[in-house]
């Protein structure tokens, strides 16, 4: 080999390296032709990525699809960018499993409830990231909880995604057989995120674990299902053992989202409001203002932190 | 006790016996004053639960709530049902999480994809059945699948729901342990189902397996994830030892759905359109006219029993 190519693959390595590209682990998808992103209704032989996408820094996902569009609009104010009143179109147009947003270097994007949908979403969002040829993506996930010990309205930012059993993993089934992954998240992004939440001082905010279930009534231990045969005690036992396990906080995707996001080579972290302190009960009973208000936080803590990467702080 | 109060109470239960309520599987609910349902932002202390739904006898859910709206128009145009041209307003139009509509006996409602999002939907929807007072109801989930050995656009009615070890049962985990429920399905009603395809015979119909798994890329083999590390004899070798159990079909909701209908005593069918054959691809490539229409079958299978229950055809 000539020492020109030599150089130029190693300067290629340092350009990856430094650029941080999305990592695709999946050989077969350089054998296919195109590639349909089907719950996006996106496709590679359909849609030029790098044109629509290249340019994608941050991308913000939550369960919820209006909220993810009042996200969009909240962030394109804040960093001036788009006009006052603008209408953000919805990019999945063409099916209602997703929403997304885009505005400047920021995707906004809806994943549903639940490890499974969440878990689709992300998969075709990555591989949207790595057609588009993105690099230096931050993935934060700004979401809803259930809080364990904490007052209504804080914000926890995820040290650790735990499973039910308190465990910081995330179990895969693949062809029939259970594969355990790692739920790590990033470190120093979460303490990032925590110097925002000082530096805007408007609620309280706190790094703990994130327990991450597969169902909201009998798996977050609720009295209030269709379906409970366990007694309050049995309950609250239960909750304190989390709490115990350094556990601030119950949701629904953190830990799959964890997991790919740590296959793919992306930074990401997970930012929930609580609605409710779980020791004192289990119905969402406030009102829909103060609701709307709580969840407006994990976007002005993110939509901060986007700000300070710009420069725009 | 005096006779007549004993001769009530037998009346009242030969009643609760040939009307099937709805089973609530939890005495906590008895003591709660009021219940919000969350997801579906209702609530019985807001709305008046037997007013609005106590004549509903069929429930039929899907994953899209574009769908199932698409789905009451239907109906309501067969069943002779309100006006020509009619809008039918969403029930949960307070929250964007589900999508419900409703007329005459029919309610049709939305339910995200996977396990964890139809969870939560059936056990807010049975609390909802229950406090509407409503017997013998009849929920049937119309959805879209992946067929294994089938024809594209087959519709499979579900024999059995099986995990991704091809076993029929489903796991709750409960207070951090794991709990294996039922997933048996109405097998009467799965053959009153055939036969309405067989009266309609405009497309292929079988009865078979399900396969219910937690993801839609690697949980069901397929290799064109944004993860993907096995080879294509192994993905291959996977869905013929599936075929080989049984299953005609892959989802993402059948388990939690006939274990939770189960345990609340209400007759259930799954009755999924299959829109490729996974044993010659994993992209969903037919046009959008061509899944349209496939998305149309379950719809109009379903459609036809209600018909014929009703006395209408």
């Amino acid at each position: 080999m000539a020492p020109g190519i030599t150089a130029e693959k190693k300067t290629e390595d340092e350009q990856s390296s430094k650029d941080n590209l999305i990592h695709l682990s999946n050989p077969h998808l350089e054998k296919m032709k195109d590639d349909i992103l089907y719950h996006f209704a996106l496709g590679t032989g359909t849609h030029d990525f790098p044109a629509l996408f290249g340019d994608v820094k941050f991308v913000c996902v939550g369960g919820s699809p209006s909220r993810m569009k009042a996200f969009i609009t909240y962030i394109a104010e804040e960093l001036g960018l788009g006009s006052v009143g603008a209408d953000y179109p919805n990019i999945c147009a063409g099916t209602d499993r997703y929403a997304m947003y885009k505005v400047g270097p920021i995707l906004s994007v809806s994943h549903g409830m639940g490890i499974p949908s969440i878990a689709i979403m992300l998969h075709e969002l990555i591989k949207l990231l790595y057609h588009s040829k993105c690099s230096n993506v931050t993935i934060i996930r700004i979401g809803t909880s259930g809080g364990i010990g904490l007052e209504p309205g804080s914000v926890v930012i995820t040290s650790q995604s735990v499973d039910a059993t308190f465990k910081p993993q995330f179990e895969q089934v693949i062809l029939g057989k259970t594969v355990i992954r790692s739920t790590n998240l990033d470190d120093q992004l979460a303490k990032e995120l925590m110097q925002c939440s000082k530096e805007i001082n408007e609620f309280n905010t706190v790094i703990g674990n994130t327990m991450c279930t597969l169902d909201f009534y009998e798996g977050q231990a609720r009295l209030d299902g269709a379906i409970c045969l366990y007694a309050e005690e049995e309950k609250l036992q239960y909750l304190k053992a989390a709490y115990d396990a350094g556990v601030r906080n119950i949701e629904m995707e953190s830990s799959v989202f964890a997991a790919i996001c740590n296959l793919s080579g992306v930074r990401a972290a997970v930012v929930c409001v609580t609605l409710l302190n779980r020791l004192e009960g289990d119905q969402i009973s406030s009102s829909h203002d103060v609701l709307v208000e709580y969840q407006q936080r994990p976007q002005k803590l993110v939509g901060h932190f986007i700000k300070k990467c710009l420069g725009k702080v």
